[in-house]
């Protein structure tokens, strides 16, 4: 047996421990009645102005929690915070390029479950390694930001293939950058026929209504297909 | 003996093995006088086409070559060959999230190198994982564009403390996205006290003269603090 099939197998053995891990994550947040998004990009593609722009958006409707994955720093949990989630736990990985499902579990026992009505979870601005771990979320949101270009689905399917939502966000620099929306699309469409694209800005508030109405009701059919 | 510890001595003996092999590529460039280099960023912060411009600027001067990184397709290595590389190679590293060294050595199998003065490195889109992997280059040239926000040093600092040269890319973006240059230097320059942090931007030319330049004397004093 050569060292190629066994570095082989304990990446599975990884995978595998997680994935249980994940299961167990997702029945605390089943049996508590909380909705869990996975937030996924690439770094500096604006997840973090998302999350303010979605707290102010769903103040007085759903009880908001965050929880932030970062290589470094509470940056983004100090911004959740002061935006009005209704907690916010920040998870430095040290330098793990992803979120696990076993660094959620130790944040998931610092919040109040019960009083919480949605968990976003932002994982560590990455394109790649996010995909490959389950973390015990309902949903994949897979954010690509229009200065990053057309091509992120073509460069990088793994995550697009796993998203149930994609949002093309600082969608008020589309112009600027010429962004090529029906390419992105046709991109991730051959990826994941179904998934919905929602361009927006949490600057100018452009499709920022779709999103929290797909937030609010928890229907992905409710904007499915909106472009 | 714990699972844990076993698996750190795993790494560890990869690190290793890729540092030798790095070596030994740097060993191969130098031996041909050819100066290389690994230019590393988040997926969309404009590498290709500033390696498009970059060789629109040198034609004539320096003959340069290639290397592509990605998850999936050739894009890249078609624009570098599109607009004058002397040699342009694609790899694609499956679902690797960064190049290694032993991915580079049949990369430069594929090139004669006696006739190239530069090679140009496109590492993966990740401002993670490739921090920790030698791939044989003399440079490492870190990218970050202007919409992705000044507070990237702070939560990639690995990346940043091993650069040679940081790039900030987009910049004719910059008062659209409010970037801000001094929070964004004084977190480069804790991590890495006096490398050349320089903004440019390759849609209007703007600080190309100065990244060509530092190119084309291969004399990182020359344009040492450039902001």
């Amino acid at each position: 047996m050569n060292k190629r099939i066994a570095t082989v197998q304990v990446v599975e053995n990884i995978h595998a421990i997680n994935d249980a891990q994940a299961e167990k994550l997702r029945a605390r947040l089943d049996a508590a009645g909380v909705h869990g998004i996975n937030l996924m990009s690439a770094p500096g593609s604006g997840k973090t102005t998302l999350i303010e722009a979605t707290l102010r958006g769903l103040a007085g409707e759903l009880a908001v929690a965050v929880i932030d994955g970062d290589i470094a720093t509470t940056i983004d949990a100090d911004r959740a915070a002061a935006a009005g989630a209704v907690a916010a736990v920040q998870i430095n990985t040290g330098g793990n390029c992803h979120l696990e499902a076993n660094m959620l579990a130790p944040a998931l026992d610092r919040l109040d479950l019960a009083a919480i009505d949605l968990l976003i979870v932002e994982n560590v601005g990455n394109l790649i390694c996010p995909a490959n771990f389950a973390i015990g979320t309902h949903h994949n949101v897979v954010i690509a930001s229009a200065p990053e270009g057309w091509d992120k689905p073509y460069k990088y399917p793994g995550i697009f293939t796993g998203a149930d939502v994609v949002l093309v966000t600082k969608w008020d620099a589309a112009d600027f950058f010429e962004f090529d929306l029906e390419r992105f699309s046709t991109g991730v469409r051959a990826l994941n026929r179904d998934v919905m694209i929602l361009p927006l800005s949490a600057k100018t508030g452009e499709g920022m209504d779709a999103w929290l109405g797909w937030l609010t009701k928890n229907d992905k059919e409710q904007v499915t297909k909106a472009i």
